[in-house]
């Protein structure tokens, strides 16, 4: 896949990593021609995007009754429903598959793609923290390259590219650390939503910003890592710096260190997937703005105080216990999630409320599809069920 | 040259490179082999190499008569002068060519190493400074490698491996700042040669250290990043890290950046050329001190303050004027440093005699080696000519 313009098929069109791929699509329109965009209920989006960009196949997940209304006048021709899903993901016209949404809806999608030959640029955690083994296997056997579209793995990448992976020795992941980096346990305690919203140096959803609170999201990362890169849990750490210029780095077994650094920014790492292995002009386009020394004159490096941030060590846990221990983790993390963002648990019944769960999860090992979404299943339904009673404290 | 053991021809064993090379083949003798060897005038070292690494060939270029004695009588099988340096450069059974001498001594050789079809590996400053035309044309035409043995150049290579030249934004040269990063004008005229000599990260010889301390070392270095990776001028900046940790670093036109770091060593770079595309495994073998995140906690970045180091802005003027004018810009350097180490002139003198030289130089355009190395004698007999008038003092 060397040959310009690209095909893209984007899932999850309208959410933040969506939207940031249309950009870099609209700038570089010599390079890059969108086929196909599926989204799950933004109809006015979706269909602005559609008269833009002109794709030959729309889908539409549409999970309510009032979105199928709305997709049935205003993109008569979009499919409706996850068959929609599967029809973009393996589109015979698309070079290579956009996955861009968050959560379980990326899922299938994905491995229908992988199964299709078409390469995967992949921003949605769930898929490889659910189903790393799985995804990564079928694109082994389907001899598809899985290109991650997140800073941290983009840096990872780049940093391993022209490099031997049998010389890796450590993956080091940088954390800006959140809003709450230097809060103690006590006023982590007294956490409100605003204030977990507010993420020191990126901007994006909600989830994942109470996620990046938390540190759930890096030790997510460190999962999805491991499946992007074959490196062992051991021999992945995470270092937490504030100013989130460098991305991640990687040193090798002669200790020579290298580091990815940019300026914030989601364009870049999706430039980098959408046109791998050419690099692309971006000074003119306003998409990454110029890093300059010494306007950049501190990088701070520190370590993770894991006791503060529960949610990173038990992401931790649940890599190592494997089977259906990470899939419990994401289900039990998004419906406390949501739990906290309605003001139903304080910050710190997140980690508890999961703990509890994991506590309580029967896993399978070698888990399929069935049982991955089942176990997720499980663990938002359990996470109900703890949060109404006085189980949880543990 | 992908196989091992590689057969290695170095000049310069006994220097400070030379002795750290064989460090590094001591450490991995399955990979590394000495056939030949070849050094100025420290006989008595030179024997002891001999001894311990059997090369197939030695040669000395003893420069006095009681050096070319000591030779006669303890390594009497080694060639003696300038004709020994090139049956090492263009010794039949080597792979590879170590040009670890500085000052002028590495010219001929490594152009004859060149000619000889040798893979180059370059620690020598002066030949990519005065003759870097030459250099990479030859190389060009033999299709042979010229791999750098200096932090910073192998931190730009590291950063470039499995990307494309014609991606490069930037190079961006770190520079330690040397002992006087925030010494005054005034301050600077009062150094002494033991503060100048008292390099705050990196031991080296007296020469290179007095060059680091009045950065004109680092423009050296632009100068020779310039001939090793052919980018232009305007695109190579330098900017001051004064902890020595990231090497240097490459920005592409989509404006992410790579830094290659370590903890200051220079067995890292000599290894990376030495066994490229190998990393070799450093951790046993206590060449290369691990980097630990969060003990190296800070990395600070400042702007190069020109006014203060003159040396640094007339290496780059000698840069752009070309022709001979990189030539007369080394031997003066090495003559007024000379100067300065003797105790006959300050440290600001160094670089007004530099600029007084380079004044008075009459530039030759696309010269050859004669005429380079006529070039520096030429300007090393204006700096003894001018340090003894007062003319110097424009």
């Amino acid at each position: 896949m060397t040959t310009f313009p690209r095909r893209i098929a984007l899932l999850g069109s309208t959410g933040s990593i969506g939207r940031q791929t249309l950009d870099v699509v609209r700038r570089f329109p010599d390079h890059f021609q969108v086929v196909a965009l599926a989204a799950r209920s933004n109809v006015t989006l979706l269909a602005q995007q559609v008269q833009e960009f002109h794709p030959s196949l729309v889908a539409c997940f549409a999970d309510t009754q009032g979105v199928e209304q709305a997709v049935r006048t205003q993109l008569p021709e979009a499919i409706l429903g996850p068959q929609g899903l599967l029809a973009v993901a393996t589109y015979a016209d698309a070079d290579i598959f956009v996955a861009a949404t968050s959560g379980l809806m990326g899922l299938q999608p994905t491995l229908a793609a992988i199964g299709a030959g078409k390469t995967v640029a992949i921003a949605n955690k769930e898929t490889l923290v659910m189903a790393g083994h799985l995804v990564m296997n079928a694109a082994h056997r389907a001899h598809v390259a899985i290109l991650p579209i997140d800073s941290e793995h983009s840096a990872i990448w780049q940093c391993l590219h022209g490099e031997s992976k049998s010389e890796i020795r450590r993956l080091i992941l940088t954390a800006s650390g959140g809003p709450f980096r230097r809060a103690s346990l006590e006023q982590l305690r007294a956490v409100t939503v605003e204030q977990a919203l507010a993420h020191p140096t990126w901007r994006m959803g909600a989830k994942i910003t109470i996620d990046s609170a938390t540190l759930m999201n890096k030790g997510l990362e460190v999962l999805e890592a491991h499946w992007l890169f074959d490196v062992p849990y051991e021999q992945i750490e995470v270092v937490v710096h504030p100013e989130s210029i460098v991305h991640s780095m990687v040193e090798f077994i002669d200790g020579s260190l290298k580091m990815q650094a940019s300026l914030p920014s989601m364009h870049l790492p999706i430039m980098h997937a959408l046109a791998y292995p050419t690099r692309l002009p971006s000074a003119e386009t306003g998409l990454v703005r110029d890093l300059h020394w010494p306007s950049v004159a501190h990088l701070n490096f520190e370590e993770l105080d894991i006791p503060r941030f529960p949610c990173f060590r038990l992401a931790l846990e649940a890599a190592r216990l494997s089977g259906t221990y990470p899939s419990a983790l994401v289900g039990a993390d998004e419906e406390a999630v949501e739990l906290f963002l309605t003001g139903q648990i304080g910050f710190l019944e997140i980690a508890e409320l999961i703990e509890a769960v994991l506590e309580r999860h029967q896993s399978i090992s070698y888990p399929d599809i069935a049982a991955t979404i089942e176990a997720s299943a499980w663990a938002r339904a359990m996470v109900r069920t703890l949060s109404k009673s006085s189980v949880r404290h543990i």
